[in-house]
């Protein structure tokens, strides 16, 4: 028991003391420190996401750039669109679920596994590519780690999911400093590149970029609409993360769908509001892609200058490139834990570690997500096409859903209600634009997601494609096993009579008369008349020894029968497997035949290599058969190893 | 059952059909067969032994190489020394253990255990200093294989593993062509060379190398000496593996000990004859070892030109090289067994194989000289200075002992018989002559011992140093756990009352009420008056619906108390072994209490990862304690994963 405890004191110095399961509601998020937990990955999107578009447009020349503020607008009306429908997701779905548990309810089990096997595979990219984005910040800036940038990913990986098993008050806590700081960085540069812009306050114009590409001939029909469309599908990484909140509504303090709705909100003016604003001072700014600095860089450079505002932006951009990584450790382990409710993942991932948040669903993410860390050697370049593909079709479906809900609701007569398979509907106003708006949206995303998963097809978007139906049929499989195992343990017209019957046979194995084997005759003895004790002997010499020592215990011997098989192999093993099976199936068929086996037990694990460990082997065999119950007479070993 | 038929059959294929017990004397080894089993290591010293010699004279400039054959004498001389002394330890020792087995009975338990450990490190550097000696000769031929020398050495372990798991007759069998090959080619070409020294049969004379080595002034006093002591050193691996047959006298057909001796000596003369015939011949022609090539090959090609017999002794010496691993495959095993029998090593590693030699310590020693391998990268040379080491140790120690033997015998009067620890002794004649030879061998190995200590310490001879005390230390920790669990398990004394009284209790832990808990309560009501069903809740609905299910089965569940915790906490494993705990200790303190565990057992391993092992866990928690016995209520699920 000693052992325990110092456990059990590591890892309440590693993660906290354990919270009792009615303290949940407590370790609740407020709105600030919400915001920070779900947001990091979508407003992380805007260090790159008006990049996406320009560097693809460039193809067209650089004429083409000034197409980005359109297509700019329009992924912000998108993401708008998408947000909408998440709100009206929370507020159907209070207990939260998002894509998953709305296709369910509205579209059937297929669609919701693929949207959960969608969302799963992307979640663990965000780490693995998010990650890596954030060390390749840090080995641009110190060249000489880059050799160890796989360990540094690794490590950092660590680092957050120790953060996040503290608990989700906690991660929030410490998550949001970087997350703010950013975002409130970026917002000052755009309303200093406004100010200017308007000429306010007596401020110096903004720098207009003098292009210098030489001009191409502008591509036309088809071709053109291609390029729009990719560099359209490019921006819409802005998209990446928004869900969030939608699966994580019982993470919010009490009223959760207001609070998550609000957050939501909030959270969607802010990303716009910083993406639109960086599109538009790029564009108007004419800045160019380019390798060595980024478009968020070019700008904060041509608004603010090379001063402190500069170096913040530049700082928290790695920062929070790292901290996208933390929304998917909300997400994944939620998910889960549906998928987990529902019987299509191990039941254990329901289950809440001492800091009440979902320990082995943060496990399996950061095992997984390291995994392909190493795989890829923290290339996130190398993951990009793997990666949005997935966000993309699960939205698609999401708001698949939501139009099937809309036209549901769309049927109710004021004052009406009904419930769906997991929720509750009313009537409500305004459905059939609301369903309008889902269906835009459905069908966008789900374009957005055929251009990407056409354009990386052959860089890796392969990969996603194949396992998305991977997963759904280990979903099935999970399934199925739990089916059965309910089907095995229902009482459903149970009868006492059709539990088996007990036969009055205890069978003893042993190897020598000891205290161990004595203590274990001792007990079967106390359990049924018909004791058995079974020992195989490989040469007369042992078998001679055996019956000496059994005459001399007479007293606990009596009427115990002693039964020796003679042996010429070494698998002792073997004749009482046998012996046993026969006397299960012939003697005694359909009945529990006992079996008791003496068992030592040294105190440290170490002296187990020591014995051959005939009892574990044995016990592994008879585990086997459906009607034998194993006794273990255990006899403690007290020695140093 | 059926994947251990398919396990089984795959077995069967790759070591065969398993032989009972009792054909163990028709496994044994004929002469013939015994030769090439435990002579491939000392017949193969032959490859280097001369040069090891030569390459320390020729520091004294190449003179000096003239004072080969003298020294090659006295190694001849001091191997017929240790022979005579190997065979009078089979003669007095035909149950076999040679070094161990004579310092046991004669110098005690701390001698025996130093010889133990110096022979079995040295075991381990024979196979893998053999191995990677015959890889380089095989890279030497095929330089584009040498990126892969570690591959191929381990490669060759695997095999050598495979045809010793075979069996010993059936490995004696294959292992005998490489043995007689390489000894047969090396004596026709000393015939040869004594044939044409002699000028019979009008032979042509042999050549005699021109010496173009500049003259070096001659070291003088200590120095030289010392130098001729490296020498003799050198000269003495020609030593390594003569003790082989002392320790398998066991592995001979009857009369094991005579055929043993036989085949010593035959090994002796043979072994003999091809050192002292490649010694003179090479002193006799000048011959000066280069690193180009070797002496043997030198001398061959001297002899006989490039023609067939000089690349069948090249090819065989490469092959017998490798082989000389297999004597080690002999060795190790045998002397494991010795240990273990004496409980210094593990008990199972006297446990013979389906063929009937000793698998556990085949696998051992395959699996550490493996791991040297891959340290030292395949490189001999490297590991050179930690060989030879432990062998003179234990020479220097099992001459000392029969010292002590035929002391003991010298005491004895015509007629008189004395048993030994281990043996018995005779009155027999001339032993004080014995005794003197005892000495000399055992103060030369021990100076030879001293140094290859001093010369190779630096250069990894310490490693051994270091090894041998702590596998001394290994030994006596596993002896006193042994000893601690025969005092455990002992019935010296022992009366029934000693035995635990059993408590009329039984605890059930359930996590619900089904048909495993039901099964396995009706299992406990057979058991005991006095049946606790416990059963933590976590949530008021959770409890509602176990009270429910309870009460629809109070036919099976009547008289039986249910004890239901409610907790605030996910570990609830902690309150049941509290509660179990507490009703051990303080209700029935000094008596056994039984724990009934309703366990499911998926079909296939891979459902165990769907449940999360609360059954196992508790069966681990609860072997601790030392008055708690585990039943095992097994429900068996039918699924395909």
């Amino acid at each position: 028991m000693q052992k325990n405890t110092v456990l059990a004191n590591i890892k309440e110095f590693l993660i906290g003391k354990p919270f009792p399961t009615s303290m949940d509601v407590h370790e609740r998020l407020d709105k600030v420190r919400a915001l920070a937990v779900f947001a990091s990955d979508p407003i992380s999107s805007n260090a790159y996401a008006t990049e996406a578009i320009m560097s693809v447009l460039i193809v067209l020349g650089s004429q083409a750039l000034h197409l980005t503020l359109p297509l700019g607008l329009a992924v912000a009306g998108l993401v708008l669109m998408v947000i909408f429908s998440y709100i009206q997701t929370i507020l159907h779905y209070p207990d939260g679920g998002g894509a998953y548990t709305v296709a369910k309810d509205n579209l059937g089990k297929f669609p919701s596994l693929i949207a959960a096997a969608a969302l799963l595979t992307d979640y663990i990219l965000t780490v693995s590519v998010s990650v890596s984005a954030g060390v390749r910040a840090v080995t641009s800036a110190f060249p000489e780690v880059f050799p160890y940038r796989i360990e540094l990913a690794i490590f950092a990986i660590f680092f957050i999911t120790w953060v996040n098993l503290r608990g989700v008050r906690e991660s929030g806590a410490i998550f949001a400093v970087p997350t703010y700081a950013f975002a409130g960085g970026v917002l000052v540069t755009i309303a200093a590149g406004l100010v200017r812009n308007a000429g306010l306050f007596g401020a110096a114009p903004l720098p207009v970029l003098e292009q210098h590409l030489p001009a191409t001939n502008p591509a036309e029909g088809f071709l053109f609409i291609w390029v729009l469309l990719r560099a359209f599908a490019g921006g819409c990484t802005a998209l990446t993360g928004i869900e969030a909140i939608s699966n994580g509504v019982q993470a919010f303090k009490p009223p959760e769908a207001k609070n998550a709705a609000i957050t939501m909100v909030v959270m969607g003016s802010m990303a716009m509001s910083l993406f639109v604003g960086i599109t538009y001072l790029s564009t108007h700014m004419s800045l160019i892609p380019n390798e060595a600095e980024s478009v968020l860089s070019q700008m904060t450079r041509a608004i603010v200058g090379r001063n402190f505002l500069y170096y913040w932006v530049q700082i928290f951009t790695a920062t929070i490139l790292f901290l996208a990584a933390n929304t998917a450790y909300q997400d994944f382990p939620r998910l889960s834990f549906f998928l987990a409710r529902d019987n299509f993942m191990p039941r254990w991932m329901q289950t809440r570690g001492d800091r009440l948040v979902f320990s082995y669903g943060i496990f399996v993410l950061a095992l997984i997500s390291s995994v392909i860390v190493i795989i890829f050697q923290a290339d996130e370049i190398a993951m990009l096409p793997l990666y949005a593909l997935g966000v993309m079709l699960s939205f698609s479906i999401s708001q698949s859903g939501m139009f099937r809900l809309m036209g549901r609701i769309a049927h109710l007569k004021p004052g009406q209600t009904l419930r769906t398979l997991v929720t509750e509907i009313h009537y409500e106003r305004g459905v059939r634009w609301k369903q309008a708006m889902n269906a835009v949206g459905a069908t966008v995303t789900f374009l957005v997601f055929i251009v990407l998963a056409v354009t990386k097809f052959h860089d890796g978007a392969w990969i996603v494609i194949l396992i998305i139906p991977l997963l759904i049929l280990m979903f099935h499989s999970i399934n199925q096993h739990y089916h059965r195992v309910s089907v095995a343990l229902s009482t459903k017209g149970l009868e006492p009579k059709d539990l088996s019957a007990i036969a009055n046979v205890v069978i003893v194995p042993v190897a020598d008369v000891h205290r161990g084997s004595l203590r274990a005759i001792t007990y079967a003895r106390r359990f049924a008349k018909d004791v058995r004790v079974i020992c195989v002997t490989t040469s007369p010499e042992v078998k001679e020894r055996l019956l000496r020592r059994w005459k001399r215990f007479s007293k606990i011997t009596r009427r115990v029968k002693l039964i020796t098989i003679d042996y010429d192999y070494r698998d002792v093993l073997t004749p009482v497997v046998e012996y046993i099976e026969q006397v299960n199936n012939i003697e005694f068929p359909d009945q529990i035949t006992t079996v008791v086996i003496p068992a030592f037990i040294p105190t440290y694990t170490i002296g187990r290599f020591l014995h051959n460990q005939t009892a574990r082997r044995l016990r592994d065999q008879l585990r086997n058969y459906k009607d034998i119950v194993i006794i273990d007479v255990p006899i403690h070993i007290d020695s140093k190893i």
